[in-house]
């Protein structure tokens, strides 16, 4: 099957650079807030009572200092990080095949989701005709949303045989190029620019309101850590490689259900999982990863530590944004935010390795594409604890939230 | 009943710009977003089949050229700018009386909404006892909240009688001072803070980015409207206050379900209506117009006109809020944008002042404090037209939406 074939970049920090410079025009800087309520809450110690039923029961619950800074990439262009990878790979496409050989070819990629409206965006920028496959079965919402990009939408049936199948006929017929969604050295690189500017972003806020930092921002550097989720794995391997050798730590955040967290368990089995079949609600991370993806993610030196949460998890953290930080994100983008709340693996690896000092933790919030039924039907059976959990930080308010905005 | 008696502010810029130096410490520098689609949307005339069924109905719908600047006064303290006349008439209490002297009273309001967290926040800043009446009936997680900033929460009926009667007793046995929610000199004034805001950071987007002004920014202004929601009047009469003879135009929003539109009905009668029953979904504009609120509204060297929306008209306009602009409001803090979009007398209004040039109009949304469960319950019946024309609006996302964040 055709694909974006020509000669791959390095996977290093200096390739990320090159590759925000080549999109930069294209995308939108995206926000970096910070949270009060949220980063007491990180600050805070689960009780007792919250890890009953949990494998931390009886435990001590850890007590780390840590100070959150949001990326969010919900505002970024079609409402999600995508648009990075897909501008980078069309931008590489037509250095090296020329304009006029990629137009007369076309793009093609399978997707129901945000990859197939970022391919979409980054095509018709440049009159380039766009092909995306979708399940039959996708929501006319999304079909309408591809197609008021300008793409032409083909349909498929539901499993990556059949859709695999159709892209194969139009690439066949046409001869359009694949923008593969995540597994590609060139969409891994692109989705990595994000790092650059969390990096940066951070930076300014602590420079201007020292009282952000964990710890004043007098460490010589003023991040520690950035968590993404992961689900093939395109966004963490390329915050991986941007912030390689940085000092600053790369977290993955999967869910667990039904064996979302197929990363996790790779790395731990030492050995890729190659198919999924989770109904999670963070319905962005339901894929495996792909063998580059792999080859990073399980580089130790690269990311230092993946973990899961529950759907629980996942609705709680939602909650907390939408009505404590008024910001409208899909579920899949949480999963940072959950792990950094509840999962106490993470937590105390935090409370050990940042000491005293506390630490700052970058959070991508990777997009808001959802809709008020979604959301509907995702709290549409609200468990118990998780309304009076979310009850009890109604409030506590505190300074210094949403002014802190590094465009 | 005590209230806020001390020699009361002259209504004027002013004491607008007093009253920021007062509080600015106190209160967030809110951002100023812009956003391409709905500057498009609003610059689009609306179809025949839309005005179907409505007072324009065969008559050709405006085509007005509008740029907007949203005021997201949700992502205030407390969710909502109701803390800049909380924080206004606390400081103002304390300059009068002395802080020790207001210390030992302590201040009194009743409200179950946004009102009682700012008075809350303001008096616990200055360690002074806060009395929040609220009816039995609130919401658990309101009366948490209100607890949680350290107020004490007394319990009255839902009757303005019932709820006076409380307030009145906790008066008599302890001295407190009166917090009215909207119809004072010191709340107005407070409120109007944010035009200056709204004036300064739609100055400094548009000459960053000449672009986003709907004439470049070269007529020796830059903003030429701000339209705001319309309940007791605090915020539309403080605005109108700061910005009177400057060239800016006020207007005002209401809901008309019910006649929650009493504020335009009363000035089109030449009285003030004193009781408004609705049951709207902008909860938070179901009050009346107060004495001192009408003097300024109903001036129309003050406020140049006022206008109302359908609850639909609210619901389309807050599903484009959340699900495109990734905001997170209440429905009182979008019947500015739905005016903008959906009011044709509006419309017409704006195609015929602003003429080519087109109008740079600030829209204040109010506050975000609401609920996924109230939010469910508003759209669990959502009619046909509202979602189809939501969706027409999927994906079209232009550049420069979401940097344009002036702090």
């Amino acid at each position: 099957m055709g694909s974006i074939n020509a000669s791959s970049p390095q996977l290093t920090r200096s390739a990320v650079s090159a590759a925000h410079e080549l999109i930069k025009e294209h995308i939108h800087l995206t926000p970096v807030q910070t949270n009060t309520t949220l980063s007491t809450l990180a600050s805070t110690p689960q009780t007792a009572e919250a890890l009953k039923g949990t494998q931390w029961e009886g435990q001590t619950p850890a007590y780390p200092k840590i100070k959150l800074f949001f990326k969010c990439e919900n505002m970024q262009r079609i409402g999600a990080f995508k648009v990075r990878g897909a501008f980078h790979a069309v931008k590489r496409l037509i250095e090296e095949q020329g304009l006029e050989e990629v137009q007369r070819k076309g793009v093609v990629t399978h997707s129901s989701g945000n990859h197939a409206q970022g391919v979409a965006l980054a095509a018709r920028t440049f009159s380039i005709p766009a092909h995306i496959v979708m399940p039959t079965i996708s929501t006319p919402s999304k079909i309408a949303g591809t197609q008021s990009q300008g793409a032409i939408v083909h349909f498929s049936g539901s499993t990556a045989q059949e859709r695999e199948a159709v892209v194969a006929k139009i690439i066949e017929r046409t001869g359009a190029i694949l923008v593969p969604p995540y597994d590609h050295p060139n969409i891994m690189i692109g989705q990595g620019t994000m790092a650059l500017e969390i990096q940066a972003q951070v930076d300014e806020l602590v420079r201007n309101d020292p009282a952000l930092s964990a710890y004043g921002g007098e460490k010589g550097k003023t991040l520690d850590a950035v968590i993404t989720p992961c689900g093939g794995g395109g966004m963490l391997s390329g915050n991986a490689i941007a912030l390689h050798n940085t000092g600053i730590k790369v977290f993955s955040a999967e869910p667990s259900f039904q064996g979302g967290d197929d990363a996790r368990r790779g790395v731990e089995a030492g050995a890729r999982i190659e198919t999924v079949k989770t109904l999670t609600i963070a319905d962005g991370l339901r894929t495996p990863l792909g063998d580059w993806t792999w080859k990073i993610i399980s580089d130790s030196k690269y990311v230092a530590g993946l973990y899961s949460v529950t759907e629980e998890n996942i609705k709680d953290a939602m909650r907390l944004v939408l009505e404590r930080m008024k910001c409208f994100v899909e579920p899949s983008a949480v999963v940072g935010l959950a792990t950094i709340l509840y999962n106490e693996d993470f937590r105390k690896m935090v409370e050990k390795e940042a000491g005293e000092e506390g630490w700052n933790i970058g959070v991508v919030f990777s997009g808001g594409n959802t809709t008020i039924e979604a959301i509907t039907k995702i709290f549409a059976t609200v468990p118990e604890g998780v309304a009076k959990r979310a009850e009890g930080t109604v409030g506590k308010d505190g300074k210094k939230e949403v002014e802190n905005v590094a465009g």
